[in-house]
């Protein structure tokens, strides 16, 4: 993964350090909470991702001597900041939603107490990894729904940064994604990869039979061709004159996919090949994706949009502390919903399933109801990770039961409100 | 940095790889271009960033046994392509525009050539890290020339992915920004970093007057007070009351910035303080920094905005194919200005020196004019970094030299066309 895990860190966290190392007010036990103050414009829900990277990567979170002798050098931090720099690793505790719920405006998805400093120092990473991952996650559940069970395979990582796009697959992957194209999110988390050929491989060879020659001798029948290189037509009659009727799939990643879509369908049937599968590809979002249902595609490949969150690429999560020596703080509020204190949150349900509201009480507990869901899970305990925690498959399939739990106006393309509201109450 | 840059890569390389290698085409000589085909919407210039973390990384670009393993037990690639992966190491060319050059659209930025092969497997990686940092230096530059010589700090970080963010305050140097929040970048780039202190830092103390004394003692007066936890003209005597009129800075977060700017600048000079600066931050784009023009404010903090690249957070750079053994090749364009062959480019110039005109030659070279600048350099050799490249305070400065040559509409905010054509020309 990366080194440098800790200076992922923004410089006045240091400052702020040094300052309450000084005063003596470092080691007050504080509580620091993660919540989006809205969703992006519209969106009807946001997903929780990212935490799995968060926890898999505290452990690397430490100041080595190199970190240091740079923050000394350039007089980020003092010989006293620097001493304690080097013994840092967070002993707090760290709750939160699990990967795969749902969140609305002020749901409280983290929660990271322990000393003021030890908390603090983390700010900065954790806010980087929620809002990257959940922005993605949010914009391919949109996309999974439009699809309609249809498979979506994510491929955009070359429109992205490099690390960010190993995050994206898993994102995606999290979402409901079948697959992605980022061979590093395979190594890495398990996620299936895909992928056949490009524009270039037809170019490179001779002439397109040539090129799909090759890649059925390679690959057998039971791949995919792309067939837009030249003319659409001539290159399914090609593909299927070269690996005959039983060929996997054609891609199409150009034009106007309505169209092309029922056109080579046609043409396929035609040509005998009626379980040829046809992907299409090329600037895809949920909207386009939706307007493709009716027609005769098995699958597609979901590139820009996912990975820059359709419009929504960073999920401004915010990181409050709401607690100091258990009394509740906070900043003078200006249209912000912000509360003091420690938030535990429930999921309320009628008999049937169906989510009703999120129930958010700043101080204590909710009174407990029959169909409430408690959505905060420990992860870190006096600095060690929890066992058991979910997997990557387990948040994938929370998400898919969450999303037929919400209203169904709630998985609505067009802009609208949160699903359910979060309703902050007194506890008990 | 990272691991696993090989496999930053689509699973779709290396299955053309491995049919190439079986066909015999792996071998032959070509040329892949970057280009956009277009600007973001309205933009009139874009700004190249990001190649010299291509080139920091390529020597790092191999598969290593744990790659080729996983890519041989999920059957991507078959023995005979392990072998070669086993092997890799870009011996090819690569050339480009500088770092800090503009580009407008079908500018070729960076030409990679060598065996088909060898070049493909790079597509990813390059796209990805061009389509990053290009995005946001963009961005950044435009929010540079909005504030109008004061300087712009990058505090973005935690909106973004967290190696995005290090990146992306790398790009806005680059783009002119005076300094960025994020330490990696201050550790692995020499950017100069800086922030003091969050309102987190306030809430923690019994009350705002203990925090601005804590940070004062360990910092001096020559440090930035945030004075916007509670009430801000409250905060802003507090502030002197505790540092003295020599303070250094105080910092607005939130609130009507043009009005607040005013109210704190005509309370500080009340107060004696008239040389303690003020710092404005708080969801700034270009849009509101150049707003901010005529209040009295010394320097701005840009978050969110530039590390998505404010509304384009994507170059939308392709690597396309243009030249096999010699001879140009092109898709099948449809209202895509694709033209095959690898293309050289000079800007043209009028004798004061201002920018009239980007040339663009598919295939030979321009016909020399007076006051033409080749664009292209080389940066690779045979797979050898060529040495005395530009380092991040050159592309910096060439930028800012670039933005003055551009004609004056081309740094205008609102939407237009480029600054300057792109023509496609014969060459001689």
């Amino acid at each position: 993964m990366n080194s440098d895990t800790a200076l992922h860190t923004d410089h006045y966290e240091l400052t702020m350090v040094a300052a309450a190392l000084r005063d003596g007010s470092a080691d007050r036990h504080c509580v620091f909470e993660v919540f989006a103050r809205r969703l992006p414009l519209g969106r009807r829900y946001g997903v929780v991702a990212g935490t799995g990277r968060i926890i898999e990567q505290l452990r690397n979170f430490v100041f080595d001597a190199d970190d240091i002798a740079f923050l000394l050098d350039r007089k980020v931090v003092d010989e006293r900041t620097a001493d304690w720099l080097r013994d840092y690793r967070f002993r707090g505790d760290i709750d939160g939603y699990a990967e795969g719920e749902l969140y609305f405006p002020n749901s409280p998805i983290l929660t990271v107490s322990g000393t003021f400093a030890e908390c603090v120092v983390l700010e900065t990473f954790i806010l980087s990894v929620l809002n990257h991952d959940c922005a993605i996650a949010a914009a391919a559940a949109r996309m999974v729904t439009a699809a309609r069970g249809r498979p979506v395979i994510e491929m955009g990582s070359r429109r992205t940064h490099e690390e960010a796009a190993v995050a994206a697959a898993r994102a995606a992957y999290l979402a409901g994604f079948a697959s992605t194209s980022n061979l590093a999110a395979g190594k890495r988390y398990g996620i299936p990869t895909a992928g056949t050929a490009a524009h270039a491989f037809t170019l490179l060879h001779d002439d397109e039979k040539a090129a799909f020659a090759s890649q059925v001798n390679t690959f057998s029948k039971d791949t995919t061709l792309l067939v837009d290189t030249y003319d659409i037509s001539q290159g399914i009659r090609n593909a299927i004159a070269v690996a005959g009727p039983d060929l996997g799939a054609v891609r199409i990643d150009s034009g106007d996919l309505s169209v092309l879509a029922q056109q080579s369908r046609n043409l396929l049937d035609e040509l005998g090949a009626a379980d040829t599968r046809i992907v299409v590809s090329g600037d895809l979002d949920e909207y386009s994706i939706a307007a493709l249902a009716a027609e005769p595609v098995d699958a597609y490949g979901a590139g820009t949009a996912v990975v820059i969150g359709s419009g929504a690429p960073t999920a401004r999560m915010v990181y409050k502390l709401v607690e100091v020596d258990g009394k509740p703080v906070v900043k003078r509020s200006e249209n912000k919903a912000t509360v003091g204190g420690r938030k535990t949150a429930v999921r309320r349900h009628k008999p049937t399933g169906t989510a009703v509201e999120e129930i958010v009480v700043p101080q204590g507990t909710p009174e407990p109801k029959p169909h409430d869901r408690p959505l905060q899970r420990p992860y870190v305990r006096g600095g060690e990770i929890v066992p058991d925690l979910p997997t990557l498959a387990d948040s994938r399939e929370l998400l898919r039961r969450n999303l037929i739990s919400i209203p169904w106006e709630g998985l609505k393309l067009s802009q609208g409100d949160p699903a359910i509201p979060v309703t902050m109450e007194p506890g008990q």
